[in-house]
């Protein structure tokens, strides 16, 4: 077998067979197969695309190519979530606890902040002393213990999902859906989760911009799910308006616990009940989704999802009376405010713009190797819809540095579109794709 | 310029700009833009193809990748001949000579046997002492003497074409018309003509299979060669069936000869008188084809085409003594024939599985690093559409060894297909593009 043939094959339009993949994912994990031929083979799948076959194929070789986290000496059922990526999206934080109270052991792992998107295992760093690196053993532990653990994936899992991610990232390959899929459930797959729903996101800070791109992402994402034997669904979520009123680090902790006690704002809350909700369905735990919703809302009223949530993040190194003594005050001193030009309606808060000016204030990251600032970020005070006068504050900003600050500023105040009449109502759950 | 969005741009249909491309050519040749950028980017040049203006300017850029050969002092006009490649094509052998003769300069820069096809440089190297490897002083020399100069690309000429090549050779990017167009003009514009004759071939033992893939080629390489200024024109041919009777690299020397003294097959001399009209019309020797065609008939008769064949044999290093002592007996010892099957008109002889037989003959090459064999090949004794007996010989074989040999015969006997009834007539030139 010779990689140029399958490359060729594949450029032609033609399915690749399981042995063929076998061969280019084995050999290039082994370093048998050179990065130039997996970028043009990647090239060539951006076109051509997978078949369902093929990308189920191509996902169980992924995690085939590592280790896989073994959980059966634990009680399940393990179901975990999914968000292909936002501004201001910190319902892991809400969930995990919330749908371990329900009995559902979650096995989270996260990533970290990429592009203009905010990552879980820095939301959660910025606790002082929270650990997301643990041991597979420290893992299947506290999931035991707590009902769920939170960490970032260790090298020995998926491995070809890491080279090729970076592959990828050089090479002008990241946006196929065949590729995001494989990437997505092999590591999914790989810690040894059961179910798993899945929040697509569409609008200018989702990765898919367009619904209906996202929609063909969470059919591929549901249909390679099920053939690889997970119970699987996805929501298609607005992600055009940051998720929430904060963005950052630890601003969106303390918004996830605001949430955990039962006073979060209600499109995160919504987004992480319904999410919640179908968490429950495949855990068992509810028939359908209107059920599933009624018990986390229950469940939520209980105070044991918080309860969980202290008790994780004991287990994971930080400590809470810490913790809750930063609450409103772990804020970087170098901060500003966004006022409204004029008397108007809020028509439009462009996640994008919020997304890349938080970058630049700390939140996140320009290059991998950037620190992030826990500090950083900023607190909506208006949100698409409201009615605000000329002066009304509209945002508090928090930036690492002055020169953070000078560059999101532009960004930010440009994210704000006015209107004088109302803006029509958005959905924010547009479909479930099951 | 970062070369992901370079590749990006591409991806998404868009024309690049040429600082896009000299950014990425430049940077590739000074090692600063690694092999899977590229791969990546000839992939999505692959599917999205390049404008008119793109190829000109790739194909400008790779000529300043390297050295230009400067032909100002020696008197023109300069005209080349450029084949895309076919079994038993040894049109260059005579054509240079012929050009020569009318008072044209041939700077012929060719290339080596390639897959299944034949190589000039393999060709004239079999002759004994005959050197393709000149240095830029000697070509120029040799052009102003005999009026034309057959060698290989230096290591200066073109870098960009080198390393692309090689590139897309392993990254299935090979059949990209303009990479292709590229490819090709780049070389032939660096070597200093200002006319050149395209012979695109299309059938079974061509690079295009098709047609009407090769009539676009012929298209991209003649827009694109007059937007380098160059004239250029193109022929069509059909490859569907070896060209002339012998197949091999002295074996083509010989029937080279036999051209050169009127007594060449009719196929070759009409393809090979064809395009030294063309040759004569772009080296204003004539106004048009037809008289072009005229006038390198008359002078094929006057001998003058020979002796300055012979020139250049002395000139490159071998010797004409020798060369005619080796003809009619230069062969391999390893032998077989091939004879009809049956009573039946001939209806096809496969150029493909010929050139792929005759690979294995010795002729040419499975990998770059083997050797050629001056004396192995096949000499043809029917063509398409003659009547044979049972039993009747229809081609002498000779291998470098018997282990090609037993390779080859089921290839070359494959190649024969029978019919009851006479063949309908081919084109052997199919159009002209200019």
């Amino acid at each position: 077998m010779r990689a140029v043939d399958i490359i060729m094959k594949k450029r032609d339009g033609k399915e690749l067979a399981k042995a063929e993949l076998e061969f280019l994912i084995n050999s290039y994990v082994a370093g048998k197969i050179p990065d130039y031929q997996i970028s043009a083979w990647a090239m060539a799948v951006f076109f051509n695309g997978m078949t369902p076959v093929e990308t189920a194929n191509l996902t169980e070789l992924m995690v085939a190519s590592g280790e896989s986290i073994d959980l059966s000496l634990i009680s399940g059922p393990f179901v975990d979530k999914h968000s292909t990526g936002g501004v201001g999206d910190k319902t892991s934080l809400i969930l995990a606890p919330l749908a371990a109270s329900l009995g559902i052991k979650v096995p989270m792992m996260s990533g970290r902040a990429l592009g203009h998107t905010g990552g879980t295992l820095d939301k959660l760093e910025s606790m002082p002393g929270f650990k997301t690196s643990l041991s597979v053993e420290e893992f299947k532990k506290i999931i035991n213990r707590d009902g769920f653990a939170m960490c970032g994936q260790t090298k020995d899992i998926v491995p070809a999902d890491r080279l090729l991610y970076a592959l990828r990232d050089v090479s002008a390959t990241v946006e196929s859906i065949p590729l995001i899929t494989a990437s997505i459930l092999s590591k999914k797959k790989a810690e040894g989760t059961e179910g798993l729903v899945l929040d697509v996101k569409f609008g200018s800070g989702a990765f898919m911009k367009e619904a209906d791109q996202a929609e063909k992402l969470a059919r591929s994402l549901v249909d390679t799910g099920k053939a690889l034997g997970l119970k699987v669904s996805a929501l298609l979520t607005d992600m055009d308006e940051p998720l929430g009123n904060m963005v950052g680090n630890f601003l969106e902790v303390e918004e996830s616990l605001d949430c955990l006690e039962g006073k979060g704002p209600d499109d995160l809350m919504e987004v992480t009940l319904e999410l919640a909700a179908r968490m429950a369905v495949h855990g068992n735990k509810a028939k359908d989704s209107d059920e599933g919703r009624r018990l986390c809302e229950q469940t939520l009223a209980t105070g044991r999802p918080l309860e969980l949530f202290f008790q994780n993040i004991e287990s994971q190194g930080a400590n809470v009376k810490e913790t809750l003594e930063l609450r409103g005050k772990y804020r970087s001193p170098i901060n500003a405010e966004i006022r409204s030009k004029r008397e108007a309606y809020i028509s439009r808060i462009d996640a994008w713009k919020i997304g890349s000016g938080s970058v630049n204030l700390g939140v996140g990251r320009n290059r991998t190797e950037d620190k992030v600032s826990p500090t950083a970020g900023l607190q909506l005070f208006a949100k698409r819809g409201d009615k605000v006068a000329a002066g009304d504050l509209l945002a508090k900003v928090w930036a690492a540095d002055e020169a953070g600050l000078k560059a999101a500023l532009p960004q930010l105040e440009e994210a704000y579109e006015y209107s004088d009449s109302p803006p029509l109502k958005k959905k924010l759950i547009l479909k479930e794709i099951k």
